[in-house]
């Protein structure tokens, strides 16, 4: 079946794009250079639901120069990139996606990924795992394996696992230290207020920027909020997290009361109905309401559609909500992602880990699926420290090699 | 005469992003308010140079409602946004300006500025000011007094006094602690990032930042980049500044030596030549030059042309230079001030305070003119103070006033 | 057996100091009042080796009151707080420990306590585990189970694990959340600092601080180091670490070369030998070096004892080596733990964290240690969030508790 | 007349520690070095009053190294070093202070310090120079000029010179840029929390330090514990400062409110009666005071005393001051100057730039005091550069040099 892209003149302009991605993410090009030769992904069928941006065309000419033959959807109908789209069509990657989908829209586009009887599964946020489990359709599937690129995916995928439902192994990409540690907490921090300054542009030092989750997401946001001049505000249900905040010297409390004290709310919890209508009601006119979550649903969008006036779009990617209660709030990308709305999503060079994992992962899967059980793996910690090896030559740092008396001393115990 | 902008439709858009901008800067338009009524601007006609951005309408929306008669052209030929042009022609305001203006274009709109007969100048840069001070046919005009907005343009004016050619009294906006203080430093430091991370999105953690210049914009610029998690280099040519960014924690070094070391580099100098041949020539390959200096003079970008193989432009605002002894660097915004070619200026919020001292002056020297002798002046330390005050109070703030013994210890000596 | 201590006058001093550790350790305290009542350690026998501070006073007196007998010597020759022994000693508890100990003093203190016929050992550091494990006569002790409080003490009874030699189950503390993430990080990083300021009181701002090893020790000592002002470099030997020190902004390189550009070195790493006569001979002179990590065996002070030509003590604490080939360094604390030997250790507020879980795990043990195997052991997640809680409460902070839907959500994957 | 001391036989021990301040004070070493053959202050009398430290001791032995000679006494009761005052007599300086001094007797060691008919007073808070001006015996001194090492002072000075009584010059030493930018803000930012970990061991990282004024001092101190993990809030009576405060993150309200939030609360704005006993009933039971400004005024220690029910000292330096209406805090040093008086003063490194200032402007005043009148002088821009030039180089680093092209840019204004 034929890509589905918005326009495929596009293609020269997302080569450019691609090449600019590739460029700066040494650790992944060295990987591929490689393993090239060995053709380790031969002839596999690759069904990838992944956001379409320049970093994941990286990633996906990666995997057909390693012999696979990949088919692509985008993993949130607002963020492909459509002329990154038409470059990896023009490449001979089948696609399915440009930015604008509706919802069946991009249902459909996972359905034509798995209609293509992909073994190996990439996802981000699960929804392709989720549709494979839960249509009967799909049952017939060999598939091999997947991956799995979010915390929230995980969530999905662990709770799949408990269930006992689970029909083939997944990799569990986002927690590998070299994903989790670096994509979501110094990827999401910069590229969350990346979005937040093009949608904006204003001026984050003075604001009181309230910062709802502070696993390694809400980490990230906090310290470049921190970086920007912000004073934070954290709120949490974890008390270990919360303490951590704490000792971070942010202030801690419950969502109800940051409310009235915030100028810009950023949810990254993973988690449902974060912001609500109870907590709207008490900000200040004018306070600024984004998600750097996977889903739109940690801002309670329902609420303030059901509750409105009016909506005035007063600038990309914001709207300004005048509620019928006299409230004035903005909401950034319609509680969608922001960092992928209202900018790029994440810098090349983290997801040069990220998906470094996914290709090695997809390598591991490809080669030794039989000695998998059907279960949620950590990624191997060796494909980890491999990926943090590359990470530091490639970009030119050297570290310490332990001493003999030292790797004996680890051993001893006296 | 007629205005002489791109696009007169582009008004409602322009409309929409004059709004944003007069919300977000809440003193100004306490000032405004408070001052409308006695139309200390009536009749005036006022000749503006500055970068046509949503910020600026503010001003200049706000001049005319104090009764000036406003002229308008932009204060860099990249600068302008368009619909703001658009916009504020549809108010009334004469604009000579549009994005993209060759030299001569942008001279003649200085000049169509000062046919106008202003008798109050507004500059940002000194361009208008050094023009009235060059050219014959403009000893004629009637000007009673000038503003300056920027170090750079201060510098210049500041060597015509001593000249003893200066025709008219010059407030220098740019000394007004409301104004160096906030937006040299906290306006440009985030606006610079605000661009680079637009026209690169590249990751900012771990890379090496070269900050060109340790006054208010380079340490604004330094502190962000910090902040956002790069390795900071400072290269100084003054002392005090020099030790200043020591013990600050960044590395401080002469910029031969930092050149082979940076990732990105960042002029603030307010100089000429502070990024020459010799210095590109050391530079790793990929490394990014980029200018956060009102002129395009900082980086040496004539020794990129004369000596590059080819040119590509990889991304909007990013040249890749291919040059022919086979260094590869990426230039941004072809050298001009990259905050407002490749992002919005500063936030609304700094523009406020500077707009303040901006708005104030004029009127001051409306009022007291005839009281100024032709030199430069700093801003009156109560238009400082009230500038302050209001940004405070607007923005929700309260401080402490002295208390009686207080006022009393203060005079005393014993 | 009668309490070995340097002066039992000094009692009145060391009640002043419990009372001020035991205010400042709300979360112990609380817990220490809601389970009095059941005795949950009556006439039990514990052996506890631990630094005899302030903070450890209140973890003793609370064993105590909880009806444990205890018997208590020091985790290290130089860390003992000889007010704080005579406190304990005249509130009954068995001490054997005072400031300045030789070593043979110091093995006959550890005997002493194993000799009480202890039950339960608490550990810092694992020196009682290793010598109950390796002298027949401990054979007969009827211990049912063990704590440990450090990394470097984790590391041995892993190994002694792994050797199948373990003969008690251990509840490895420093591997609760609420202890490593906070007594680790925000405890020695500040007090590593104390205890360098108190040592040489020297400007940290423009310095050049090494910090050996990123763990989340030397992850607290660089956040503060690039806090109080200094340019932090990192050295590591795993690759993970090695790049997030890269990402948080630090500089990373082999220690053969950071040997050359630091002003001060404190090395963090649970290992042996990390700063050797090769690095010290690439030092500036007036070089800093300073451990922060359990054991004196980071810094090869044997090298520098052989290689001597004379030492002077400068400043308590600071001992100037100069050495035969004219090098001159000085060393903090003789290369044992700068913090307890210059300062006072941690600060109450994270001892109470770590100790709240030592508390806690000792009723465990005493409860539930017929449950359990031979086996290193995690701190129950009860216990670890248990800890964060109250000591959220304690500390007026509140957050938030997951709604039904939340709650719902988490475990469905749909 | 022969010194007055505490103890000479203290002298080994304070050359000890004046050894290790020389040490680190390399810029000041070198300007003696250089001037020394010079003798520029052969025979010259020079009443000095400054803090008797480490510091101290090294521009007094360089005072006398280049001629002079000095008379010593101390700037505040309660900071004498009693080894480095000994020290300093076993070098032929005439020392009158000893740590502990009660009111007379430190006014007796000034008037004893005057009475040696100097001609150049050097002066820490301006104490001598009120007394010079207020006693008629002190009329008939044939002073030349005078410096002044603080804010607090110059403020004086600067009252008395308005008052038109001032009878020599005097230059402000802490005008100088290489003093004020470095000593206010590294010194006491670095050596108050010095001050505060010594007297309290408790952690910052969490705890809410409110700061009491925003100028050099208060800026400094802000930074400090935000880089040691503590919120700051920041209070302030002039808007431009508080302002500043609030763009750099830091939470701006007035004193009334800070009171009920903070743990730690520092006063550093040169005023009397800044934390009275309203805002004191208002403050958490447990609440830290101290000062880091010049006088014990700034805490309103009298109301403590006042409406105390006892005090108890439960750590040195820290006195529990149990109030008659319950509420408990606790007070540092007695209101005194936290770093002086609970740690070592400022560091070395600082203190380098702002004795280097005082002794080149010593020699200064000694060789043109005739071309001065009877004002308040800045230190000449000269000094200020070759101070900071001085410190660059003894620290090795280097800066670049304006190019012949920039120099001519710099004077051009077309």
């Amino acid at each position: 079946m034929k890509s589905q892209i918005a326009n495929s003149k596009l293609s020269d302009k997302g080569e450019l794009s691609y090449n600019w991605a590739y460029n700066h993410m040494p650790a992944l090009s060295r990987i591929i250079e490689k393993t090239k030769e060995e053709q380790p992904l031969a002839n596999r069928k690759i069904g990838v639901c992944l956001h379409i941006t320049k970093e994941t065309s990286a990633l996906i000419i990666g995997l057909k120069t390693l012999g696979a033959q990949v088919y692509l959807c985008g993993a949130n109908p607002l963020s492909t990139q459509d002329d990154i789209a038409a470059y990896l069509d023009s490449q001979g990657i089948t696609v399915y996606g440009w930015r604008g989908q509706n919802t069946s829209e991009y249902i459909d586009s996972i359905n034509n990924v798995l209609n293509s009887k992909t073994e190996i599964i990439m996802d981000d946020g699960s929804d392709v795992h989720a549709l494979v489990h839960s249509e009967k359709k799909f049952l017939e599937l060999k598939i091999i394996g997947g991956t799995e690129e979010t915390t929230t995916g995980v969530t999905r995928i662990m709770a799949l696992e408990k269930s006992g439902l689970l029909r083939y192994p997944i990799i569990a990409v986002n927690n590998a230290k070299t994903k989790h540690l670096f994509d979501n907490r110094y990827g999401t921090g910069q590229s969350t207020f990346d979005g937040l300054l093009r949608s904006t542009s204003l001026l984050i030092a003075g604001k009181t920027v309230v910062v709802c989750g502070y696993g390694w997401v809400g980490k990230g946001i906090a310290t470049r909020a921190n970086g920007l001049g912000a004073k934070v505000i954290v709120t949490e249900i974890n008390p270990i997290n919360g303490l951590e905040a704490h000792a971070d010297g942010f202030q801690v409390m419950p969502i109800i009361k940051a409310a009235e004290q915030g100028d810009i709310f950023i949810t990254a919890t993973g988690q449902k109905g974060v912001i609500r209508g109870e907590h709207i009601n008490k900000m200040k006119n004018g306070a600024i309401l984004s998600n750097a979550g996977h889903f739109d649903i940690e801002i309670d969008t329902k609420y303030l559609d059901l509750n409105k006036k009016n909506i005035i779009e007063v600038r990309p990617h914001v709207d300004q909500y005048n509620m019928k209660n006299s409230k004035m709030v903005y909401l950034i990308g319609k509680g969608r992602i922001a960092n992928l709305v209202a900018a790029e999503g994440h810098p090349p060079e983290v997801m040069m880990m990220s998906f470094s994992n996914q290709l090695l992962s997809a390598i591991y899967i490809s080669k030794d699926s039989h000695k998998l059980d059907k279960k949620v793996y950590s990624v191997p910690e060796e494909i980890d420290n491999s990926v943090a090896q590359n990470s530091l030559e490639s970009t030119g740092i050297n570290i310490d090699n332990p001493t003999k008396e030292q790797i004996e001393y680890e051993k001893s115990w006296k």
